[in-house]
């Protein structure tokens, strides 16, 4: 019989990638995992109830991975907020970029549990509006950007860079000319938002 | 024996259509097309030397139904560039959710293709740029749009609309708001493309 270890949520979501990672998404069951940590399936349905939930779990850890790094990035004063958007807008592409680059088996299977369990994708793209938002009403303080609405301009943005930041998009990630796409669009909408408003 | 009628391309492309929407792209095969048509496999042949031959065909009359729609709304001079940008940019999103309505079936099959054979979205796509680039270099002309290389603003354009443009989005054109996002994005870009050169 396996040894025991103390089983802590974070613990099962690492087997669970790793599972993913091995097998693709149709493995990342209970039963599964429970089997790969020598436990019961019961030690794990007391952290997590139930299958969706695992997956939810584990593919929301896996969104928010890099939301520290974009936080950062969002919240840095130090930057002119033209120039901030401009550089987070990249860095959300980048750390999109770099995720496949390092392990594309497991990008492709997170990709399918992000589309499957829409709304947890739609709480990471909540926090990345959030984080865009706060960009934007930097901006508007200091005057560099014009806005009646912070959160309506941020979603707006966030739209229009849809080619960068949409999954549904990944396929175009590692095209040569994707990053100068995005600074032509980000210096388009730059643009508009630096406009002067009409007489 | 089925009766032998006189064969045309847009015969046989009429067929695989038809298999298409109650079959799927599996089915999409010059055997299976011949065998609808009542005809010999080398009929079929004559017109479309492949498999892939006949499915790019299919695929690319498929895209190319709206072109003309498009166009014609694209070349209208009496609409003024900016109005115009911004009527074509909806009706592109427009045709394409009338095709899902109509027939979601066959828009999914046809999606597949499409995603399969990428060069004939290429040129699917390379006819769109054309029209959008000819409203913006009609906008450079009157002096209502700002632009250095009409066809460079024309593909910043059309990446900055790709969440209602690019087949990868499908699923959330039949959402409520998404003709409200588009426009929402179509202000933000014809504030950029009007705003006067930085002094």
């Amino acid at each position: 019989m396996p040894a025991r270890i103390p089983l802590d949520a974070n613990a099962i979501l690492a087997a669970t990638e790793e599972i993913l990672r091995r097998h693709g998404p149709d493995k990342a069951t209970v039963v599964d995992v429970a089997r790969t940590l020598g436990v019961s399936h019961a030690a794990v349905y007391k952290h997590f109830p139930s299958k969706q939930a695992l997956r939810e779990a584990v593919t929301r850890r896996w969104l928010d991975r890099n939301r520290d790094t974009l936080a950062v990035i969002a919240a840095d004063g130090a930057v002119p907020p033209v120039q901030r958007l401009r550089t987070w807008l990249h860095a959300v592409l980048a750390v999109k970029q770099a995720k496949i680059r390092e392990d594309p088996e497991l990008f492709a299977a997170y990709g399918i549990l992000a589309t499957a369990h829409s709304s947890v994708a739609t709480g990471h793209v909540a926090d990345l509006l959030g984080q865009l938002t706060a960009i934007i009403a930097d901006g508007a303080a200091d005057g560099s950007l014009r806005t009646e609405d912070a959160e309506a301009t941020a979603r707006v943005v966030f739209h229009a860079t849809a080619k960068f930041n949409h999954l549904a998009h990944a396929a175009e990630w590692q095209n040569p000319g994707i990053d100068t796409e995005l600074d032509e669009v980000c210096s388009l909408l730059l643009e508009g938002l630096q406009a002067p408003t009409s007489p």
